[in-house]
């Protein structure tokens, strides 16, 4: 076994999920995720942790779903009790065929998981983290080859996080105590209310409120914005391809949009509902790991030297007590990159320029 | 996919486990069993089950037993409360290497076994099926082609079950209306009583108490056993093989032994305990789709013209209210061909001659 996959698998149970002896944990694992799963099996098995494992699979999931007739069963009491009772989830993707449940209809899928809210609310009750084992497909996906996906993979990963959540606490302390950032790149010109907002350190670790393994971002909850954004990150929504989405925001609503392509399924998210028309978070990435765009959100969000912001749903954890945040059934990110001329502000002092932090 | 993954899954939901719309279905897939899960939830979203997919990897389950201390928590909860709810659970075996955990010490094996003795009785609770999905490892070990033992498991699996039923069905009153069975063929002349003992008709459906697809077997409990029997079919046991066992039995309880091969794990099986030299089941082969002996006790057992016997462990389906089994830890079955001038009798009226049924 590949050493990176024992170093993955212990980062996941000891840095991320902070397994301890004696734990329930719930290991779901991903078609093409079987090697890290024997990792994390024998992490599980040091630990003294308990290990049930489920299988993730587009393939059972597309048979399943396409051949009923589209009414499914509200959160089935036995899986229910199952994550009732887990105090982790670690769940290990790894695709061999991103496409493997295309042919689904949207509102089946919908269907089968709004019946499944109090399963779905049982899981993020736990300490879950979601990571990913490099596979073919998910390299094809990328446009790899095998070999560089996996350095790929593992350069995100296997970092010092340790480091990195000190380096990202002194972002958050800024975002903490500001009140106003601007954005400032080709194409873009924007400012946002942040006054009174908590930035989350999110370093991979549910220590630090955060369930992602790579990581390495710190974000917030935006109260207001205004002016022009241009995202020039390719991303696949719903299955489509979108680029170079252009939001134009006033008193914090998108009033114009436009896109090179797939502005038909960028104003399916905005029109979905009122919150789906404001910001629910800026993100700012801060994993030098992750050194290019490989078509997947787990881990273009995290590159240093870019912005996200997702249009739809905040986290709770970013908002002062008692207020509720943007409610929307979306969430949405959309990416630019922060390159040469670019600008990043709080409360006028530079923090970022040219995509480097001013600490670099 | 190949039709027959399809009428296998299709056999299994229907025939064997009788699942119906709103049952709570736990379904295990082996590592090499994908597409039989495939089927399976196809044929569960059909009939409106719900699904829950679990992952069966002797991978898995060897670096999670070899890496601990080899102490295991009771029962964990969140496992034990998912198969006290489930209805049902489809067990998928397939292996990719039947070797898979070969070197796991046969005491950690045990003591995680000992320490889920509520979960396996929670299981056993169920109606719970075990079946097999032909792979490229089930075929090395059965010493055949990849598409001829295809063709073996699905001979095997796809039978018009409900007339091997009735057959068997007939079998099971001669048993049941009988005191005594005397089996005779090459190195075996045997006597067992099994007056007062009820016959299981195992036609592989939970409704007739069977819970193996392929099934296709008879079997009993005898109370007393007298004679020599010698098997002739090759077994491995606890991955020991073993050839030609003869065994001599005086008022029930084996007095002597010998192999040709591994008589070593015959001794150790024989001395586990007091209920291990003694018979706990007769069992009599008739699924004439399994043709012949492919190193697995899942079909090999169920080969018509054949015998099987078990020392250790009893049916209690086969005892009379308030008689207990006959109390062991282990059920070893080992087999004989039924040959050219074998008889078997039932209060000396022939059943069966020359592996014949008087019937067939």
């Amino acid at each position: 076994m590949d050493d990176r996959i024992r170093d993955h698998a212990r980062t996941l149970v000891e840095w991320s999920a902070r397994i301890e002896a004696g734990d329930d944990v719930v290991v779901e694992v991903g078609e093409g995720a079987h090697d890290l799963g024997v990792a994390v099996a024998e992490r599980l098995g040091e630990t003294g942790a308990n290990l049930l494992a489920t299988y993730r699979s587009p393939e059972l999931q597309r048979a399943y779903l396409r051949a009923g007739d589209g009414e499914f069963e509200t959160d089935p009491d036995y899986e229910l009790a199952l994550y009732e009772r887990a105090d982790s989830v670690l769940i290990l993707k790894g695709s061999n065929n991103t496409a493997g449940s295309a042919d689904v209809p949207g509102g089946r899928r919908q269907a089968h998981s709004k019946a499944r809210q109090a399963i779905r609310e049982a899981r993020l009750d736990t300490d879950w983290v979601s990571t990913q084992h490099p596979t073919r497909a998910m390299a094809q996906q990328a446009g790899m080859a095998y070999a560089a996906y996996q350095d790929f993979v593992y350069d995100a990963t296997l970092r010092d996080w340790e480091s990195l959540a000190e380096e990202q606490a002194r972002l958050k302390g800024i975002l903490d105590d500001g009140e106003t950032v601007r954005i400032r790149a080709d194409g873009t010109d924007l400012t946002l209310d942040i006054g009174g907002r908590t930035a989350v350190n999110s370093a991979a670790s549910v220590a630090y409120d955060s369930h992602n393994l790579p990581s390495g971002e710190v974000f917030t909850a935006p109260a207001d914005t205004a002016g022009v954004v241009t995202f020039d990150v390719p991303m696949t929504i719903q299955g489509q391809r979108v680029r170079d989405v252009k939001l134009t925001f006033k008193d914090g609503v998108v009033v114009d949009f436009s896109a090179e392509q797939g502005a038909g399924v960028v104003e399916e998210v905005i029109e979905t509902d009122g919150g789906s028309r404001r910001l629910g978070e800026l993100g700012i990435g801060m994993n030098r790991g992750v050194d290019r765009i490989t078509d997947n959100i787990l881990f273009d969000e995290k590159m240093g030297g870019t912005v996200h912001l997702a249009l739809g749903r905040a986290y709770d954890a970013c908002l002062p007590a008692g207020v509720s945040g943007n409610e929307s059934a979306v969430h949405e990110d959309l990416i630019t990159t922060m390159g040469e001329g670019s600008l990043l502000e709080v409360d006028g002092e530079t923090v970022q320029e040219d995509g480097r932090f001013v600490w670099e």
